[in-house]
């Protein structure tokens, strides 16, 4: 892959000073869209959380060539990865390449990333004194590649389908931060919200800060929605998820929410789906351990949903994904709809088995 | 701690030829059974999982001194582990001090447990003719060991509080002896039961009929009550829930119910309560990331329920923790009722906090 710096830094010059021309906004496709906006469509449109991910031969090329933060701050390789699934499977939408992590490194954390063992960050938050060290103000402008990525993806989409920009949740990135790795139930971060909760309040304050920025900027640099992914959520009971997550995603969708819909994707947090809903957020993802009825129950029938196919249910026969896709669509609907996953797609989905989620999705008829 | 294998011999004898004598039988606190049958009580009982676990010092000195297994296979250092919270904590019903890996090691696996690392089963079932391989009808005879530890904790335990016997649910069962080791997703085990679903079903009707001797022989050596560990039930959708685990749980269930009431703990499932509460189960266990008013309408506040504390939460200083449970037992209800963790208590919990959580229940008064 051919790097050309030249044409790049002329798209940088245009995000720092403008938004990009409307031309490169004008979409060809805007089903997904409509579906956030709640109207009606002829069919859902559909896309995969981490599409761009490693089922994908083309994917494996590029990581086999660059490291995982690379490919993520070359906004020629992040525009490229990002265009794979268009190109080779056909969803309704692109979703920047990028990882959710960049904004702990933004505000000054080391964060590397292990092939097979997840991400760590060796230098963890302990207390106010961590959270005070923390870059706040200048820490989106430590995230430009990520901009001149959308505005090269923008330009090389030429209106396809529309560009998803995201970022973590902060209770999500909160996690990361101070566990300092994955974990199955982040006990370390949900004790140092407990013993430490001003600190805990402190430090969701400050990346709440950063990413409203962060998101302000993605929205400058071209993207036509966004998903905030909690992935960790679920891991609060409802009164705690109230505390030391809800408030902080309030703040952000109500600040660009007027610019850009939002998706909310809060994995399993199906306990606070009706004040998900307040928000403000324009669709909320759902995961497969919420059924599409009880969904529409629980939110009153009256937001878009997106979700909700368990990923590893591809690893199925290719006429059972067909079936259960219609199925699911059936159950959920047309109108207020975004068919996606329930969470990423995993690496040992064979391809042919992602492009019949897609397309299944594509000739849905109601009957 | 001196083995005593005379006096262990004579019980072996008696657990072999008949029941318990009734005198053992007769509870001094069997608050949990009538809280199990749906008899009225001044206050709820109260345990917690994994009680006999790593936050206690004196679990400690024993885990210092003999491996995991040693302690599991030894019934004299599983009924002293056992009886630990009874005498420290003070709660309600004992646990035997045991492992659901116990079952794949009776079925023929190999099973070993690294520190910090969790179990691994370095020979995983693959295909239909590893599942052939298995031991089933002689393996319940493997497990002399824990009828044994349960005749010596029943023994000791005098009548004080209720003995409960556990298993893990066959799919949780399975997760282990396909994937090998702990996992977040458990991708391998639900790959297999994909694309090899004739496999799968043979494995788990294989550790459904093991599982029923087992817990059967429990009973007859003394337990007075059962619960079924459904660990990994919440990675399923309703839909392949009720394939892959739903239907051996309720074998399993109506086999042992008329004997022994069960407790179902399936954390993660609250979107199949009423088809677990259909199984004959006598309670259902609750997690945290479910509240006690929808647990409650889910079930038609007509079974028992338990939990369902994040046990993390019991970081937090006493005084919260005691206006929680109280605010937990207000919300669930006196009736019907025991109150428990939502999952196991973790190590580094203050064994002062433990009693306290407790404690609360103890005291608790309706106003």
């Amino acid at each position: 892959m051919e790097l050309c710096r030249r044409s790049l830094s002329n798209i940088l010059n245009m995000v720092k000073q403008e938004p990009l021309p409307i031309s490169t906004r004008i979409l060809k496709n805007d089903l997904l869209l409509k579906a956030l906006d709640g109207k009606p469509v002829h069919r859902p449109p559909v896309w995969m959380m981490r599409q761009a991910g490693r089922y994908l031969p083309q994917y494996m090329e590029l990581k086999n060539k660059y490291d995982f933060f690379t490919r993520v701050q070359t906004p020629e390789l992040a525009a490229a990865i990002t265009l794979q699934p268009i190109d080779l499977i056909g969803t309704d939408a692109a979703i920047l390449f990028s990882d959710i992590l960049v904004v702990p490194q933004a505000m000054g954390m080391e964060v590397t990333m292990h092939e097979g063992k997840g991400p760590a960050l060796p230098a963890v938050i302990r207390c106010m004194e961590d959270v005070e060290q923390l870059i706040v103000e200048e820490a989106a402008w430590h995230l430009q590649y990520v901009y001149d990525a959308i505005a090269l993806t923008k330009q090389q989409l030429e209106g396809r389908v529309p560009l998803i920009g995201f970022a973590g949740a902060p209770w999500t990135l909160l996690c990361y931060m101070v566990e300092g790795k994955g974990s199955k139930t982040f006990d370390k971060a949900k004790a140092f919200c407990y013993t430490q909760p001003e600190a805990a309040h402190a430090l969701l304050q400050a990346i709440t800060d950063v990413t409203i920025a962060y998101l302000r900027n993605q929205i400058k640099a071209g993207v036509d929605c966004l998903q905030l992914f909690d992935s960790w959520g679920g891991l609060w009971d409802k009164e705690d998820f109230a505390i030391f997550s809800l408030p902080y995603i309030q703040q952000i969708v109500q600040s660009v929410k007027y610019e850009c819909p939002v998706i909310l994707y809060a994995k399993g947090v199906w306990h606070s789906l009706p004040e998900l809903q307040e928000t403000g957020a324009a669709a909320l993802g759902i995961d497969w351990c919420n059924t599409p009825q009880q969904a529409r129950k629980l939110t009153n029938h009256s937001i878009t949903l997106q979700g909700n196919y368990d990923p590893v249910k591809l690893l199925n026969p290719v006429n059972k994904i067909s079936q259960d896709v219609k199925a699911m669509i059936d159950a959920f609907g047309t109108t207020r709809y975004i068919a996606n996953l329930g969470h990423g797609i995993i690496p040992n989905i064979p391809v042919d088995h992602a492009k019949a989620f897609v397309q299944a999705v594509k000739e849905y008829k109601a009957e």
